[in-house]
């Protein structure tokens, strides 16, 4: 066959399973934001019948011969090339779904979905107990799955990579491990520190939700959302997608005494579109269009929400619009005591609560927990229990009750072992992009203070989102930085900024 | 091939066909609603995709051979057993599917494409000079799909047939000539009636929009609209879909001055929601589930908004809580006076803002000019002064430009000639309908005065929303009041309502 044909061939295939996939995600963001209760049967259909086409189109033999086609040319000689790129990961895709047996993948899907029902109930209920054997068969059905998918080292490098290509336990395990060994005892520092902020200025005052909502949409468009193609909706938890080139969107939710809860979740889903927005749209849904991995898509999120967003520079800036907007509520309260207050560190049950500090004290531990269950065999009745015992140990806390503990989560119950990590990568991640930057524009705080968030984008879009899949994680973080990702970076800005913030030594 | 298994693969089909139907039914709401402007390339992608799939599926030459299965055996014996319903209309749309051949859909779908951008350009600028070329090119595609379908009589039958299934130009034409002969002396007496009411007080006093938003839904949801299946949102221009069961979509727009702009329509899209919220759940999609025609669902949309909306009982009934939300505006007003005030009679140049008397001499027109154009070969240039004659006859005003006049509506730009008839035959179909709803709940207006609605919407399901496509529009009429469809009980209505609020003898 000759390469260049198929390579076109190939081309017309992922971007017809592209649009599909786009379709399936306008389906999702109404089921979130708009659908009636009622709705629910249906749209579970007409969700279904999307993903199996796709699925179809994707595990066509078809594609392995017209992949061979162009492997074995010249098409791919540069491994960094637009064709080699698409080639590379379409092949990595097309391996991994065909090593699945349909009635595995149906079955899996079967129990994960009833799992979700189990789990929403036991979590209302507080009560470990009935969700443990639904639980129990998917941890069953996952372990089958890393021997589907096969691994070099441990099982759970298997489930590791579906979420993060190429990434491995053991190199989790030394971050986390080092990270941990020196935000264990700065966290210690920063609850005994004699200046403490005071929360509630920012978690328990009056804020009229739809001013929370105009700054919201100020704050994202300031960043560089571009509202014609985009919109912000309100949803149960805030989240956010893409319907395809020039239509991303975002959700969030208002307490009308919280301005923090709906604030950062507007910032972080706007860190999420900011990536999708200016992905190249002429490769949209291809590898070569693609973001490369969550964890590098959670840097993002997490870089706008709380390098930029919960900085001192930022709110220089945003402060005086944001007291203009709530004069009464914030009649008392400095630019300082503000910026201290949406920085406050806590120790809390919560994963999704949870500050800049002991955030990945979280995930540590359910990386952990995910170890134990498919490396080491860790029982499912025994869950409640070490999750309860790594709480205390991590976050000096001992947990109340399931629901507060180990049932808050839904990852789990759609069998996304191995998802929990990405999260804490995406903080390494962005610390260490975001501490390249500062190096290669020096006066960033600067410019943040003058609501000038452009340059950061620009270095941004040239430096990650231009690439798509053009690197794995792995590789992005050395070809930006100079270096493989490390926890010093984070380690290095966490310590810099609360210790002066506590007023710590 | 057995007649039963074949019945069952024609399920499945069209079931499969009537869930890519309502995926686009979702892309085609969010297009109006919320997708930002950037989106629309993409989106037309996506819609375009979904319609290719649903149309090579229902023009699969396997339908034919099944359908031959189904036709020739005991299960279509009895003329309306669903079975029976099923294959007839199945057997109608592929047949007239199976007639046009594929280049000609396609070259079709691109000029009314192109129309529509050309005519929105022309209207804006009141110049249809700009547009004639265009729609020219239309007219001469629309009568070569004619010849394709065939008729017995009159080319123009092809084009009714495809709205409105079984109607003929000539049947439709004696109801016209019937209604206007009364209506247009009958409009003249209106208009020069001593008692005239006060439109202002419904279309120029201060509505703030949230109020007006509450008020919309409490009268739809005490026609019985089911919220926990139906959203209400905002849109240009209001209209109703359906994404399935379980999943009805009303929009309406607001202006802060007009109540009566939002609120009709409101009640307007009620109708037609509350029509697809009871048709019968298990044959979504089917023939057997599906509404009549386009004439039958503008009859529940119009008995909704004018039978019931407009009458004095409603208002008994909803006056008091409509002040209770507008103290100030409505102060000085009682009810008989608002109740006259939504009921003005007025002759004006838009169809879509004409009150009940005059609605049906603007569709009149339309149905002259559409007959003139294909039956008789009237030229397009000519088409704006035959619509200006027209109107000083109809309605005796003199149009000002072409936005207010051939311009006004979207409908010929996308090919939709034969399409206007349906709104006036609703109107007819409406009051026939209702006025044997009376004759059957003889205290229908008082039960409308005490809120009650649910024993007219219990009669229209048995009557109507339950037969789904078992009958005809031509035959459900008779059917349901004994009769075939004749323009007196309308008449009669308007008369009766008319004489009363204007003072007539």
């Amino acid at each position: 066959m000759n390469p260049e044909q198929a390579y076109q061939e190939l081309l017309r295939r992922f971007r017809e399973i592209a649009l599909i996939d786009s379709i399936e995600a306008v389906l999702g963001w109404d089921q979130e934001v708009n659908m009636p209760p009622k709705g629910a049967q249906w749209r579970a259909e007409q969700s279904a019948y999307l993903s199996g086409l796709a699925h179809r189109k994707t595990i066509a033999p078809e594609i392995n011969d017209l992949l061979c086609a162009v492997e074995e040319s010249d098409l791919v000689s540069d491994p960094v090339s637009d064709e080699a790129v698409n080639a590379r990961e379409w092949r990595r895709s097309y391996d991994r779904a065909a090593k699945l047996p349909t009635e595995f993948v149906e079955k899996y899907s079967r129990t994960a979905s009833l799992a979700q029902h189990v789990w929403a109930e036991a979590r209302a209920k507080s009560d470990f107990s009935l969700y443990a054997p639904k639980l129990g068969e998917l941890i069953e059905l996952t372990k089958q799955k890393t021997e589907y998918y096969g691994y070099e080292d441990k099982p759970y490098d298997a489930l590791l990579d579906e979420f993060e290509p190429g990434e491995k336990t053991d190199n989790v395990k030394r971050l986390f491990a080092g990270l941990r060994e020196e935000l264990a005892p700065f966290l210690q520092e920063l609850v005994n520190a004699p200046k403490q902020p005071d929360p509630a200025i920012v978690e328990d005052r009056d804020y009229p939700v739809e001013r929370q909502r105009i700054l919201g949409q100020m704050a994202s468009a300031a960043y560089g959302l571009d509202y014609a193609s985009a919109r912000m909706d309100v949803s149960t938890h805030p989240f956010s997608t893409n319907f395809g080139p020039g239509d991303q969107r975002i959700t969030t939710r208002f307490d009308p005494r919280n301005f923090g809860d709906s604030f950062f979740s507007v910032l972080h889903e706007t860190g999420h579109a900011l990536y999708e927005q200016n992905l190249p749209d002429e490769f949209f849904g291809l590898p070569r269009g693609k973001a490369v991995s969550l964890g590098i898509h959670e840097s993002q999120s997490r870089t706008w929400e709380n390098l930029v967003g919960r900085s001192k520079a930022f709110w220089q800036y945003f402060y005086p619009i944001t007291r203009q907007m709530f004069p009464k509520t914030l009649a008392d309260v400095s630019m300082e005591d503000f910026h201290f207050a949406v920085n406050a560190v806590k120790p809390g049950y919560i994963r999704v609560e949870a500050d800049e500090v002991t955030y990945n004290l979280h995930i540590m531990l359910r990386f952990e927990i995910e170890q134990a269950i498919i490396n080491e065999g860790l029982p499912v009745e025994e869950i409640p229990a070490t999750w309860n015992a790594l709480f205390k140990e991590y976050l000096g806390l001992d947990v109340p009750d399931d629901s507060k503990g180990v049932l808050q989560d839904i990852h789990w119950s759609f069998g996304a072992i191995g998802y929990f990590p990405t999260y804490a990568l995406g903080n390494l991640y962005g610390a260490q992009f975001f501490a390249q930057a500062r190096k290669d524009i020096p006066d960033l705080d600067a410019q943040f203070a003058a609501g000038k968030f452009e340059p950061l984008l620009n270095w941004l879009r040239e430096h990650i989102y231009q690439h798509g899949q053009r690197y794995r994680a792995q590789e992005l973080v050395k070809v930006v930085t100079g270096e493989p990702l490390s926890y010093k970076p984070l380690m290095a800005y966490l310590r810099d900024k609360y210790s002066k913030l506590y007023g710590l030594a």
